[in-house]
């Protein structure tokens, strides 16, 4: 059927939906699979400019951590065998030594975190003596290592510490730092183009003129591609018109890793977008419709090798197409077996809802814990695409495809994007 | 008691501990009440480099979102009173009009997101019509404002959209820019100086020599320091000497908002950090001594109207009292009532663990899901300053003051610094 588009001329309107819904795992599959994901480079970095960087390689301890024995005490090295049977009442007279090692009646003074001198296998603690003309009285018998902490106790050489696709978090830094490793080598940050589309959209701070609104999903997926650790490219906003989209998505393809577009799938019943990446090559759209609510109009292209996702521009259905599809995609570039997980809590759900039979449903809910339990109460009452679902809520329940909702009542796992709040805590 | 120490020569040795601890909760306190934290400055920066700033001004809505009512769907504006009875079988004719305003008999096409013409006030989509020759067939009855997003549906001029004191997240820029906004106003970075000390350390990725080890705490804190949103700047590493010390506590005063130190407290039983800093002035160390484990021997001090904090060497130490007395300042430095919490879970004990009565102790453990249960690993067998307890564990428990451990099956609250693994689930 074809009928006249205010916005582009003649062009094929489907006007009764999609013949044939994908589910979300169906689609991804087929999608990755034609995609053939390839893994980002690899680049060394100086270990503080790691912090959330992806590893690309196990790393592997050199050295045992400690590199020697060293007390965990202040006190005095020396054997235990010679303080058996020591008490405060009867104790055992040690000569100070200042060398580097001690025989079996002398002691060496140490500090904690110092090598314990050769010789030595135990320290006692300086609680636990009298010092008088470079005699040492100990009052306390020693278990063989007491006080020490043995070579290699925290890490033991050729130990696998961190292994490759970890996102790097403070203290594994610190660990790496301890074994030596003055730079690590993590994946390139993926570069991905994000393009908004709409005649209709003015960019935040502009004037608006009349039945204009303001595009806010490019700086809310950058923020969300920033979060993984992938670099975001603004490509800024393209109007209604398939010439247009078509000469940003290839400028996309030359310079970035991967494109993600908004808007214009399914608008007004026409596919700009999957029609100008259909335009650009092959295999263009792998996937167009998917079993799902929000995010319904998603479609999932490859062109020239790199993955396209386009993205419904209701900024809810963005935010969960990208969570569905951008975020293991991301994930899978940096060389990740499979995507990081999102926070998850067992909820008890505060009120019913229902969702659609065969669609795989996302609802935005508020997680509260009260008295340690956790409540995830629907937030999407005011309308599917309204964004401040995404900051009164915290946390989405996904209800399977075969499934017409949820009771009250009903155990969820609720998946979090925010913090939860505690309204009563008994601990 | 005067003992000669190995590398300051003559200074007070505290040779048998503290003759006070104070728990943590006094220690913050007290010194939070001598230091009267100031809020940092307010700065404006682009949306698109505000995520995880701190919001500085409520943000209050200057319009209604969406600004005008508009159309849920593809498909026809027109009067819901006039479809009143319609059905497949007793279909409503309606005139096609491309004006801007729709009379009873009238209907406007309209797609997802556009306006709704003034007139009407329901749409309906078009796959519940026919269209031909300028007439429209309408087969279903719709209620009043049937298809149709309300103006100020997600969020009503005035609303308090997102408070100050917010970390500002992916979705709140969404919500700010679809509201308008290019920039806004945030919480200056707070700048920490990162001071570690000790003759014994040396840089990761430079050569050892005997007896030496890895410097691994700058790295670790300074990253702990960018997931907060405050900038940290290092200070290298100073000798065990009260003047170099001094000397770089005095830089760092001049430069920056707090200073961090670790090492030279407690350490071979003399205050070397305690020392420098009150060398320099008062009211200098506020509270030392602290009835925690780990992390005893940490200070808190004053200078020049800045928070000092003198935290442990051992890693782990560093790392705890950073989470109990650093987290708390900076988040206050950034303006918020209260600090950020931890994503936490109740959690069943998966062994009995020992603690010491009158301390407070922060025990590394591994929590694990499994049919949707958290189970609570300890991980701090090998070593409490074992710095791999950190990254094999992923959050902690804190056992009170008044408990000498847990039990085997208790059921404990472990807050989390890491992902957690799902072993089994049932989801």
């Amino acid at each position: 059927m074809l009928v006249t588009n205010p916005f582009v001329g003649n062009t094929v309107v489907r006007l009764k939906g999609f013949q044939k819904l994908t589910s979300t795992d169906e689609a991804l599959q087929t999608w990755l699979n034609v995609l053939q994901v390839k893994r980002g480079e690899v680049v060394t970095v100086p270990l503080n400019e790691a912090l959330n960087r992806v590893l690309a390689k196990d790393m592997v301890a050199k050295e045992d951590l400690p590199r020697f024995d060293k007390s965990a005490v202040d006190g005095y090295a020396l054997r235990a065998e010679n303080t058996m049977g020591t008490s405060q009442f009867k104790p055992v007279i040690f000569q100070i030594t200042k060398f580097e090692e001690v025989d079996s009646k002398q002691a060496k003074q140490v500090w904690t975190g110092n090598a314990i001198p050769k010789g030595a296998n135990a320290v006692v603690m300086i609680e636990n003596t009298k010092r008088r003309d470079g005699e040492l009285e100990v009052w306390v018998q020693l278990p063989l290592g007491g006080n020490v902490s043995k070579k290699g106790e925290d890490v033991k050489k050729g130990e696998n510490v961190v292994k490759a696709g970890t996102r790097l978090n403070p203290y594994h830094l610190g660990l790496l730092a301890a074994l030596g490793n003055g730079e690590v080598e993590v994946i390139e940050k993926p570069s991905i183009a994000i393009l908004a589309t709409g005649n209709e959209l003015a960019e935040a701070g502009s004037k608006l003129s009349e039945n204009q609104i303001f595009e806010s999903n490019r700086i809310m997926l950058s923020a969300m591609c920033r979060e993984l650790d992938a670099e975001p490219v603004d490509l800024g906003i393209a109007k209604d018109d398939v010439n247009d989209i078509a000469e940003k998505l290839r400028m996309a393809l030359r310079n970035c890793d991967a494109v993600i577009t908004t808007g214009g799938t399914s608008v007004g019943g026409v596919d700009l977008v999957p029609d100008a990446v259909n335009e650009i090559g092959k295999p263009g759209v792998v996937v167009h419709g998917m079993a799902m609510r929000p995010a319904m109009p998603t479609a999932l292209a490859v062109l020239e090798g790199k993955p396209v996702i386009i993205l419904s521009g209701n900024p809810v259905a963005a935010i969960i197409g990208f969570e569905v599809f951008a975020r293991p995609l991301i994930c899978r570039m940096q060389g990740m077996s499979k995507e990081e997980a999102r926070p998850a809590v067992k909820a008890v759900m505060a009120r019913k809802i229902a969702t659609a039979l065969g669609r795989r449903t996302f609802v935005r809910v508020r997680v509260l814990r009260k008295d340690g339990e956790f409540f995830a109460e629907p937030v999407s009452a005011r309308g599917s695409g309204a964004i401040s679902t995404m900051t009164r809520g915290n946390g989405f329940v996904i209800v399977p495809e075969n499934r017409e909702g949820v009771t009250e009542g009903e155990i969820v796992t609720a998946h979090l994007f925010g913090k939860v709040e505690t309204v009563i805590e008994d601990v």
